[in-house]
């Protein structure tokens, strides 16, 4: 095994400008700032360049903290079974100070599938709650500007293309994330005003519920009046505006937990817990998962669902059309960052506190976990369900139905 | 750049049983001990070697911490002033959860001259006067049974040779740490048993004073009587074994901080703080350093003891003789785990609280600092001085001269 930190001449400028473009539209960093970074130990060139760039931008301290997939790893296979739910009291110290601060994720599995083999409860109970709800609490509280990128590498291309592809990994994440503009600036403003107006539009027509049909899928799920439809131009509690996805595509909102019917499955493979789920697909009742089933992967989500009350009821819905620049590099990225803004979504778990104007209103769903599937597909349509039970369609054919 | 974290199929045989070793016979971790490791991130294919012998050996929890010098360098370089001495909450967090659990820390410098080209007063004021105190205090308690070992790297192995020739590299590790005997563990013992007797025949001669003579020095430091002549088999407050240092060739106490005179020659380059100091000289009057010089590197030194008021006085003396498995191999490594135990040297900064029995005397230097230098070579003479002023020759032409 020889895992790549690949950064050659021509590739690093490019890399600066990404990591510019995260640190400045993404995360947004304010002057005098702490940034927090958390990168797997793979992607230490784009972590070294968000450091250098979170500096530039006038940042009072940037904390890195790497993460290795193989500590993980020899933890559930080797570990006491204490060790899979102990968390350190330094880790619950440092998600306080996130508070405040700005923060930089990164995705990018450079070995997407080395957990594959563990037993799929011990991945599944290996998770530090408490860390977890503390950052939700800062979420809750709009504490964050926080933004997650992706880095290209070997693994992650080898997974998507068959061969350790890294130049078409970097071509096409540069493309979804607009880094191939003169502008990239520019046009990441003019984008986000774009899914801003369709919010709005969908704001407006005040839907009770979407309705989702497609092939193995029936399902209805109702809509809050206190959640609001949004694109991921977020702000914090200070007003300060971030993008927390880049790239991004969709507009979403909060549905009620108490009200999904039906059966939904999955339109693409699902990277989770360090395997693929592949041929998802749920029942639900009465707003929660009472049936998993999967081509692979279905304990995990069996798991990952029954790890705390919430977990089994649904906490996003969101929209996507074909103009997606995810969707048009016709890619599946093994990537939920990438893969979400392919197409239509939906998520099972902790709902979004941004939604809501104030604090989140009753019906939003409370859970340690967040996990957004794949629904979309050119055979899937979406309606909106007024009030008085009207159907208004809004993707047919992969293209948006309303006005923009 | 590409950064290999190199561990080929054969390789890894030998990675594994070395990190067995470290977790074995340096750290001597405990059955439910809490593990901290801490690599550079370029020493990732050791750290998780050691966290699997690790959980293996029976630990509660493993805590992976990768430190990245090029996030440091950016601070350095970018960073506000206030950068360079915070010490984030968290970091002091862990630091107390230090005492009571094991540690190991990784050597092998990837890029040793990084930090070359940088201000040397920046480099020297960016420490973490916290977490070095709080750590001092544990050791001080002898809380913690800790290792240090050295992950061979291309760029390490380039600063050696002037190629990255990692296999040599290897094979001297290997051969240093005793990694190269059928029974490393046994080859271990034997190994201290030796070091111990000559630490305690030099204990029996209580010695007031060392003499050290050879080019460009002549330096004269007292001894304690409370603090012994020790081997680097140390002991918890609690009795667990451990050998904080592998390799480790020498025999060391903690010197009069008070009593210290003449002129002291480096005899090998030393790596600080990301860069080589060369030709090192110092002057030393009443027990402290009133003068720097140095080929290469001054600057460093001078800014390093001048960090607190301890960091001018002596904290150790170690006598290590031409059997040294490290002198044997004739390299310099560029690593004081390895130079130090190449030949004799000496420390400026923190004394030694392990060589006392007890709370440590009257005498010893209290320093966040401890910096290892060489001194030995063929032509350099050590003497023990008697209370009485009598000189007997304790090292000749790199040959023990007393009883072991």
């Amino acid at each position: 095994m020889a895992v790549e930190l690949d950064a050659t001449e021509p590739a690093r400028d490019r890399l600066e400008r990404y990591a510019d473009l995260a640190v400045r539209v993404g995360a947004n960093v304010e002057e005098g700032q702490n940034v927090f970074v958390v990168s797997q130990i793979e992607h230490a060139p784009l972590a070294r360049a968000l450091t250098r760039a979170a500096y530039a931008a006038g940042a009072r301290y940037v904390d890195v903290m790497y993460r290795d997939q193989h500590v993980r790893k020899a933890m559930i296979e080797l570990g006491p079974d204490e060790a899979l739910t102990y968390t350190p009291d330094w880790l619950k110290v440092r998600a306080e100070a996130l508070n405040g601060a700005a923060m930089i994720a990164t995705t990018g599995d450079p070995e997407p599938e080395l957990l594959g083999d563990l037993d799929g409860e011990r991945v599944g109970k290996a998770q530090m709650k408490e860390v977890t709800e503390i950052i939700r609490g800062h979420m809750i509280a709009r504490g964050i500007n926080w933004s997650g990128v992706a880095y290209p590498n070997a693994g992650w291309a080898n997974e998507m293309f068959g061969e350790p592809d890294v130049e078409r990994l970097w071509e096409a994440v540069a493309f979804c994330t607009r880094l191939d503009e003169a502008d990239p600036v520019g046009a990441w403003r003019e984008h986000m005003a774009r899914l801003e107006r369709r919010a709005a539009a969908l704001n407006e027509l005040q839907f009770d519920a979407l309705h989702y049909r497609g092939p193995g899928t029936d399902f209805t799920i109702g809509l809050l009046s206190a959640a609001r439809w949004m694109s991921a131009l977020f702000r914090t509690a200070e007003g300060r505006e971030y993008v927390p996805n880049m790239p991004t595509e969709e507009i979403f909102t909060t549905p009620d937990r108490r009200r999904a019917e039906g059966t939904i499955a999955s339109s693409l493979p699902l990277a989770l817990l360090g395997d693929i789920v592949k041929g998802l697909k749920l029942t639900v009742k009465d707003g929660k998962i009472v049936n998993v089933e999967a081509e692979h992967g279905a304990e995990l989500v069996r798991s990952q669902i029954s790890s705390d009350e919430g977990a089994s009821y649904f906490g996003e819905l969101a929209l996507v059309d074909g103009t997606s620049r995810v969707g048009k590099t016709g890619i599946t990225f093994f990537d939920t960052l990438y893969d979400e803004n392919a197409t239509c979504h939906i998520a099972y778990g902790f709902g979004i506190p941004e939604t809501f104007e104030g604090e989140p209103g009753e019906g939003m769903n409370i859970s340690s976990v967040h996990t957004d599937f794949m629904v979309g597909s050119p055979e899937l349509e979406v309606d909106g369900l007024t009030k008085d039970g009207k159907a208004v369609p809004i993707l047919r054919d992969e293209t948006w139905q309303l006005p923009e």
